[in-house]
């Protein structure tokens, strides 16, 4: 076998086999096939494709390239939940601890924000003292201890995913749905889970930019998933506005912990009921998702949720008093509507660089982020708003934020008609 | 401009502007576009195609990234010839000391053999003492003073297309028609041509394996040079068979002396003659090419042609008695037809391959090359043979070539019927 031949392969448009694959992907790790030729192959799958059986192989060499979590000394049922990326997407913060009140066991790595999406890892190093960077030792432990744990992915996770991701982002290869789909299951599977949900995000705050996209990518990892033996749930969601109110580190902090004390908002209350709900049933607590959400709405109302969430903050080293008491940026300033009538449109995506823009993300991996900056959003799409009304308050240290808050009101598309109700959920796969 | 968005364009199918194609070929050359960058433009361009305009631009930037020749001081026509490579293919050999005795000087830089097709440069070599690496000094003094200097190319010419040609090989991208015909035609604009013959091969023994592939490649170079100012003409040649009988580096020399004395095969005589005439043509010397071909054959039954040839091997160092004593190799070896009947097929890659096994030639850049080593053939297609009578020769230092003489044996395919006529020349573009 010779990675030329595999090339030529794919460069034909022919299938590869699994051993070709499996080729590829080692020796690549190795370092024998050259970044040249891995980005010849890549470009290949790029345009000719890869159908589902390859992509499951893909997937499963690349996720069995470096070290594998072994978590099944903790529980039989290992679930992880996953989001595409989106802007203002909070939701990991806010299921998990629930999903951790029912005695699930919750082992979840995560990753940084890049571009306009944020990161799970970088919201919760917002908080003073929490350490991200657990050994796997004590990662496990505090599973067994208090039943969740949150920490950032492990150098030695999936190489090659990283190796690969790393290079299609070089190339333009970024936006191929097998590519895609194998490197987010590689992650998850070599994270140590067998049962997996995840939230596909579509629209302008999303890397798949079209409803179609966010299906196709769904079906495919369903199927990589199903293929591998592990039970795989997608849940559709429209990122075309962004979730909830507030967008930036310790801003969407705060939004998780209001949320965990019962304070949602809509958008929010309706994917954290269905994902916690889909989770308690693939946890086998109960086959019917509408008593699911009762008994997480009850688990909220109790207090427990909460509580879980100030248990694995302290026992992570973070600050619980912050949590109370959250830091603000220097400038906090409103953004006042110049029309009136009912919004018909808030692109996240322009919401999402926006808050970039004010030091709440990065650009470039080097990049510092200010946590304290972002922007809360005061009206969404169907409220209506009258002019000299508020429709967001951008929260910055920066002196110059004129620029941003121009850019902040294009987002904004106001119209005369109240718009047909907004899709949340588009569905589940 | 960057070269992300200039891979984007490509892979999605759409035609590069030559701003872009510029930008590409003068990074990739100086080293600020990686490898991998290049690989994944490349292969895009390999799947999705280039049209003339984009082949033109790409040949166009090749030839200019480095050094280019200008033999203007030497005559307003300077007239390349180059061939697509095959088998047995010593035609440059012969036609230009016979351009040459018409007064039209003949300025050519030649390559080395790979793989199957073999290297005028590597032949040249076999001559004791000929010099191929003259400066360009000395070269363009011998084409003033004798009208001819043929060497290996330099370093600096088309540096672009060098680095270009090297990756293709590794990724699997050689056989694409707008690659190989902007590299061919870049050497030849920057080696200081205006007016380009182009010997394109096809069939067992060539790069092109069909007559079709042989035809679109010399309508692309052909659109280039008319693009590109530069007249050129492409004559399309069979090499489903070896042309003449020796294949091999000093044997080719064997049979390049006796062709320019007047002692040529068919198949040699006929392109020949044709290319001699259409050179002829090309440098106004008069334009009815059957009147072309009998000045031909004149200057060489007068003697002239080869007395230019032994002008030339002197010139560049060579020892000229070599030409009348040229070294053998120590086992010549008769391979007997172990049937009766017509030649049906004479299989040139087989051959070729053969040739490589005896020494002749080298499968990587660094192998060594045994000049004597070779084959000669004693039956063609169309010629009857007996059984116990002689197919060929080989000609080896090696002691083992049993394999070998196996498989020159298969290269013969024979029958009852005596086949239809063997096309040599297909047309000319």
């Amino acid at each position: 076998m010779n990675i030329i031949d595999i090339i030529s392969k794919k460069r034909d448009g022919k299938e590869l086999q699994k051993e070709e694959i499996e080729y590829f992907v080692k020796e690549y790790t190795k370092g024998t096939i050259t970044d040249y030729q891995a980005s010849a192959l890549v470009m290949a799958i790029y345009i000719n494709g890869m159908n589902y059986e390859e992509t499951k192989n893909l997937c499963l060499a690349m996720a069995h390239s470096g070290e594998t979590l072994d978590l099944s000394d903790i529980s039989d049922t290992i679930i992880d939940k996953h989001s595409s990326g989106g802007v203002g997407d909070k939701i990991t913060l806010i299921v998990m601890p629930i999903i951790a009140t029912f005695g699930i066991p919750v082992a979840k790595m995560s990753g940084r924000g890049l571009g306009i999406t944020g990161g799970t890892i970088d919201k919760l190093e917002s908080i003073p003292g929490y350490r991200t960077d657990l050994s796997l030792e004590e990662f496990k432990n505090n599973i067994k201890e208090i039943g969740i744990s949150l920490i950032g992915q492990t150098k030695d996770l999936a190489p090659a995913d990283k190796k690969i991701y790393a290079l299609r982002d070089t190339i333009a290869c970024t936006e191929s749905i097998p590519l895609i789909a194998s490197s987010i299951m590689s992650k998850k599977i070599a994270a140590g889970a067998n049962k997996i949900v995840l939230e596909v995000t579509y629209g302008k705050g999303a890397f798949m930019k079209t409803e179609e996209d966010a299906i196709s990518l769904s079906k495919i990892m369903s199927e990589i998933g199903r293929l591998s033996g592990i039970e795989t749930v997608c849940v559709i969601t429209n990122m075309n506005q962004p979730i909830g109110k507030n967008i930036g580190n310790s801003l969407e902090i705060e939004e998780a912990v209001r949320a965990l004390k019962g304070d949602m908002e809509e958008d929010v209350k309706e994917i954290v009921k269905h994902i916690s709900a889909i989770i308690m049933k693939m946890a086998n607590m109960g086959d019917d998702l509408e008593e699911n959400k009762k008994k997480v709405i009850e688990n909220i109302e109790n207090g427990k949720a909460y509580k879980k969430f100030v248990e694995l903050v302290q026992k992570q080293g973070g600050d619980v008093n912050y949590l109370s008491n959250i830091e603000k940026a220097k400038n906090i300033v409103e953004i006042k509507s110049q029309e009136e009538g009912y919004i018909q449109e808030l692109n996240a995506e322009i919401i999402g660089k926006s808050a970039i823009a004010l030091g709440a993300g990065r650009m470039k991996k080097e990049d510092p982020i200010d946590y304290t900056a972002g922007i809360v959003l005061q009206k969404k799409i169907r409220d209506k708003v009258n002019i000299g009304e508020t429709l967001a308050y951008i929260h910055t240290n920066k002196d110059n934020f004129e620029e941003v808050t121009k850019d902040i009101l294009t987002a904004y598309k106001i119209g005369k008609e109240k718009p047909e109700k907004y899709i949340h959920i588009s569905r589940t796969i």
